[in-house]
């Protein structure tokens, strides 16, 4: 049988496309993967329109025990697998596309809007962004520097930078887990003024000049929905700014063409 | 009043969101976009979903004529401005809505699909791809090397590069212009073939050794559709390769992580 990999879009229940829909409704059993996003309504909104109940996949089921369950219904039945945003934002996803493959199962994908995508809002050229990358909690002695040497290379190349901002959903703490402790945290999501404090941060060890007071940054919030938040100013002023709900993101922008810059100063 | 800009995905009339299929049905005159992609269903169909007529916009009317069309509209009644893929695949899409905001048309952005996500089909992470670039059909001339300079860029710092393919939709030829002739040519969409000789041909000149018979490449075809073609293979293979209906796009990819290198096998 197939397994259907969709995109929900960025937002909520309505984002799905009608081809998307239609497919869940063949779809005997529905998976949601739900811990490298969020969705921006209840789980019962989709439950409603989809007319069928709705599984959530965490990160142990999708990435340990695919086998015994996605991929064991696929194999016999039209099976579902919902990912927010477009289906291949993660590693995890490929993977699993991979390992239906090697089961013979048939894969069919429906694309949908992706945050890589959606910052085209922002009038920033989508071509011109180099390199993603992620800026993660940072840990006692863990505080990788991999977003500063990223947007060191893209500045290089004159190209914009997009940072996406960790999420923490459904998962213990790395304290508890050391001390064999399986409780789950609160959600967490990170701000764009921890992003830029994380920056500077790296900035101050490592004295490049590549992220300073003064560099430009957009901080986009809820992007693909109706009500974003989108500023760009000077990092030491955005740190200042509360953009509200999650998710948030950062970009710093690379050299900017005249229309780029003629629809900054609309933000 | 409100300008939506719409995206519609990558196939057919199917890949609107729920979402954008309301906005289109709330509004009393609708636009389409189609000449940075192409849609691959007859606009009949979109007009029958919709129930309500469809006007072209063409390149002239958007860049040069919005006011006296789209713009005027919106300033009076709720516009649709729907484009294939997602919203801001092109500059001039970014301008239409610059200009917007200095009439003070309220504008609301809704997500689709966009070629740059849909590539995750292969397996290549999104997050490792580099500036995009586009390769355009040479003329007498003009065969601008700019796509291998991005190349050459990317590959140093082992990114992948996505090659974006000419189309030309209804519009004259440049020799007919030169003789003031404005005769609509027949449409013409870049081969994956045509976009390895065009790569091939600059580094004979160059010879910097960036782009050889032996450069590992993934041609895409009908990338966001139901029967994609998607091939893997040295430059010198997929040149001979049929892959059939456009749009085609070409990857170069950088260098691989274990995962990707295993997604590749399956192509």
């Amino acid at each position: 049988m197939t397994l259907y990999m969709i995109g929900l879009g960025l937002n909520d229940e309505k984002d799905i496309s009608l081809k998307g829909l239609e497919a869940v409704k063949k779809c005997k059993t529905i998976y949601l993967e739900k811990y490298t996003s969020i969705l921006h309504c209840d789980i019962k909104k989709l439950e409603e329109l989809y007319g069928k109940k709705v599984i959530i996949a965490d990160r142990d089921m999708v990435e340990s025990k695919a086998e015994d369950t996605i991929l064991k219904d696929a194999a016999e039945t039209d099976t579902a697998f919902l990912v927010v945003g477009d289906v291949f934002g993660a590693t995890t996803h490929t993977d699993l596309m991979i390992r239906a493959r090697k089961n013979n199962i048939k894969i069919q994908i429906i694309n949908n809007a992706s945050i890589l995508n959606a910052v085209g809002i922002t009038g920033l050229e989508l071509y011109k962004f180099g390199k993603t990358t992620s800026i993660v909690f940072p840990q006692e002695n863990w505080m990788p520097q991999t977003p500063y040497d990223v947007l060191r290379e893209n500045q290089k190349m004159n190209l914009h930078t997009l940072c996406l901002l960790d999420i923490k959903v459904a998962e213990p703490s790395s304290e508890d887990l050391k001390k064999g402790i399986n409780k789950i945290q609160k959600p967490r999501f990170m701000k764009i003024s921890e992003a830029i404090d994380y920056l500077t941060k790296i900035e101050q060890k490592r004295k490049e000049n590549i992220f300073t007071p003064e560099t430009l940054c957009i901080g986009c919030a809820r992007l693909g929905s109706e009500n974003p938040t989108i500023i760009a100013g000077k990092a030491k002023d955005l740190i200042e700014k509360d953009f509200g709900e999650p998710l948030h993101c950062l970009i710093i922008p690379g050299k900017l063409h005249f229309i780029e810059e003629e629809a900054l100063k609309f933000l």
